[in-house]
């Protein structure tokens, strides 16, 4: 087996961690450990399992330090922003603890035996159940946030699953470490055996996908290996659920009257959004559609200053950041694309700059149409310059679905309304007089989107519902009283909302 | 093209019903036109979209003696029968015509801007959005309450998506009749041109799953099919969630002591429950743990004289009886299987007779190994014979997943809470001191359960939440109140539960 190592993308130092890359067979074992461990942990009470989410919050926030200066290494990041994507990762935490204790995620539904117009109907009673063991895909550009400690763990524990996950090839120390302190303070609260694993290498992360034992999969990352992995589950003997959050070209409309209005405001405002951790966000606006006419170029040109006083930054890996450059070169290489602006070049081997280009909305109906569908990680966006609203609704209606839509109007726009209906056809999140790139975690977060930005069109990433992935109805027929899960007993020990005889009930 | 026919399975005779099977073509014009539907359906209010699915359920009532009548033509089912599972599909459209009115699946939720550990949050407002066009594969087996009119119809339709049904090709008749009355009576409510289509024909089936404009698809029929088609649906250029509801063997387990009380009541009444319609239900318990010894004997006794009593039945169709006997005879060959009892056989090219086997749980480990996982289409069920509690669970145990699980207990037996806690992991419905071939439809309702049962775990075909299968979640930021849906407004016009900053109010 090869050894997993740790490269610092800044000086491209590469050392080795100590020890191999998981093999086939000890995941195997994982998964069989796994699977004991969900077990176990479904026989838990709500509260004992919010209490380990609290241990698990704690663990990381007692971490910091170390984890902060590791990922430090690894990734370039620097120390604010991984301080504040820690914050976010235990808070995540906290946050499904109070999720499982609110209760209204196990859908909890007592119908009384009743007569119908089918006949006489017996006492049934629903709720959700945990699937069993989930494996959790890092994502590369949030160490802490979308990784190892990162939301599907979170969220998949939080619904009562074990999870095994597949450390990210650019930071496995980080990955380690968090693993650790995970597992430890798990073990502390007197966890079962098993109840989180960790991999490490791309094998191990093709055998966890294939794992007899594996009941769903939880992935952030590129189409490409999302794609790969999704064909991987759904052609499995049993196909499991693979919920893939993939990235996506998020569209930023201006309207004439918001560019009239806010000229100098939205250019600078786009562009830090765009360059907001060198773009490796998978929200980042990829296409800013900014009318013609002298209120957009004053739109633009702030954009273009803006652009070119960002400083450089280092991006995730040198492999990042070549595909970064070609994805830049071939938009450069378009027919009707134009560079508007370049910020300066970071240092080290994975060091680069960020780019601003224009292409007239026209162009992108002919020889320019793959500007609109050529998602480029990292910090480069697209300006499109539209001149009539009919021409814009054209190309808009037919872009590929994304994660996000945002709208910059004013309140007495007419463009507003349909704007609004376009962007909720077309992306799971739709925002006005705002900007994409920063993801909540709160009980109405939707991150995801149809294909191709997620795999799954009907679940969230991010929030308290995405709960929802890891979880199975299970309906219990005149069965009594004493014999059933708490959540639907007749007293409601739990003291959850529930839905009774159709009403939904506190 | 080849014509559309029409069989009867007492007679055997086909005729032609004048029109051929849809083309490619015209599957792509119908999935643009349900697209261009779903559109316009998307605008209407939910009280609008609750009136149209009472106008069905009064479409289907209304048109209650031809379509019963042309139903016993095509499937051998008697009025009785097919009167009640009308009453069943007319019922289902108006209960979901209150899950509409109700509003809660729309999960609309409201986040007002706050401060949180992660900085600031927007204002954020989340609710469930129809995906679009939905196919719906009709099941042989219940030509109304699972076909064209049936469940996923009816509840695609309840979340604001247009729907093309296809046909199946044991009942087209009434498949046309029962589209018919469903497509004018939506007309007559003013409903979008192309809400409703029907295709026939397995080439324009194959169309219907791979067409781009197509978002999910519900089916009801058998693993084979099902999976094949699943197949084809995940290796689109765009994936669509298909959900297969594909039947599976059902186990029933009768305790020694319930053995005890009630030998004389459980075994007329699990026969009758094998036999019911034939056994053309994916619910029919096809495995029946009976405990050995003497009240055990009396138990099979009494099952053994009713299966004796039962009279002979037409199955729907004569590949489908070919396919049963075919499932009888490999069932009696495989080794440690005997003959308990055979009914009557019924008349004519689809008649058949139902079939009662035994064997000893020990063979279960060995030789007779098959019999746990070869699901039978028709009344044909296995006794299985046990001794000790210990080999029971460990045979249970090893089960491959199901619809659902059946216990037979006293209310103060032992093996009651263990039975229970392994059902509820291997199947979607478990039941106590019942049997499983009933289905109401209702709030609490689960119809699913882990693969092989279903393609999708996370979710029911049957009951008040089955609707969520054709939903995807959108959240709105920072959107002015006017330009939001009406579900998550500020001052909640449609009047619907909410989750509003994390709690749930009414």
């Amino acid at each position: 087996m090869s050894k997993v190592l740790s490269t610092n993308p800044v000086t491209g130092t590469a050392s080795a961690l100590g020890f191999d890359e998981t093999s086939a067979e000890e995941v195997a074992q994982m998964g069989r450990r796994s699977l004991g461990a969900s077990s176990l942990f479904a026989t838990r009470s709500l509260e004992w399992r919010a209490g380990l989410l609290e241990a698990l919050a704690n663990a990381l926030d007692e971490g910091a330090s170390d984890i902060i200066a590791t990922a430090m290494e690894e990734t370039g990041l620097a120390e604010g922003r991984l301080a504040g994507e820690l914050r976010r990762t235990s808070f995540q935490f906290r946050f499904f603890s109070s999720v499982v204790r609110d209760g209204g995620f196990l859908e909890a539904s007592i119908d009384h035996a009743a007569d119908s117009p089918m006949g006489p109907l017996p006492d049934l009673r629903r709720q959700l159940e945990p699937l069993g063991p989930v494996a959790v895909f890092g994502a590369s550009n949030f160490p802490l946030a979308f990784s190892v400690p990162g939301g599907d763990t979170a969220s998949a524990l939080a619904a009562g699953c074990s999870v095994i996950t597949k450390a990210h090839p650019a930071h496995p120390k980080t990955s380690l470490l968090c693993f650790r302190a995970l597992r430890d303070a798990a073990t502390a609260q007197g966890a079962p055996d098993g109840l989180l694993e960790c991999v490490f290498g791309l094998e191990a992360g093709l055998a966890l996908v294939d794992d007899v034992n594996v009941r769903a999969v939880g992935f952030t990352g590129s189409y490409r290996a999302g794609r790969l992995l999704f064909d991987r589950t759904q052609a499995r003997t049993v196909p499991i659920p693979f919920y893939g959050e993939l990235g996506s070209v998020n569209a930023l409309v201006v309207t004439a009257p918001a560019a009239s209005a806010r000229a100098s405001e939205i250019g600078p405002a786009m562009v830090a959004s765009v360059t907001l951790g060198a773009g490796q966000f998978c929200t980042k606006p990829g296409l800013l559609f900014v009318p013609s006419g002298r209120d957009g170029d004053g739109l633009v040109e702030s954009a273009r200053q803006a652009m070119t006083a960002v400083s450089g930054a280092t991006m995730l890996s040198s492999a990042i950041r070549d595909h970064y450059d070609a994805g830049v070169t071939a938009l450069l290489a378009t027919p009707g694309v134009e560079l508007l602006a370049r910020g300066a070049v970071g240092p080290g081997p994975s060091g680069a700059g960020a780019v601003l280009l224009e292409i007239a909305l026209d162009t992108l109906r002919g020889p320019g149409a793959s500007v609109l569908d050529t998602e480029c990680f990292g910090a480069v966006a697209v300006v499109v310059r539209y001149g009539d609203d009919g021409d814009l609704f054209e190309v808009l209606k037919n872009l590929e679905p994304a994660l996000t839509f945002t709208v910059h109007a004013e309140s007495d726009d007419e463009l507003g309304p349909s704007l609004i209906n376009l962007g909720r056809q077309l992306a799971g999140r739709v925002i006005v007089n705002g900007y994409p790139t920063g993801v909540g975690v709160s009980w109405s977060m939707h991150h995801g989107g149809p294909h191709p930005a997620t795999t799954s069109p009907l679940h969230t990433s991010v929030g308290a519902t995405s709960i929802r992935r890891w979880l199975r109805p299970v309906s219990y027929q005149s069965v009594p009283d004493s014999w059933l899960p708490e959540s639907v007993q007749e007293d409601n020990p739990l003291g959850i909302v529930r839905r009774v005889d159709g009403r939904l009930r506190s």
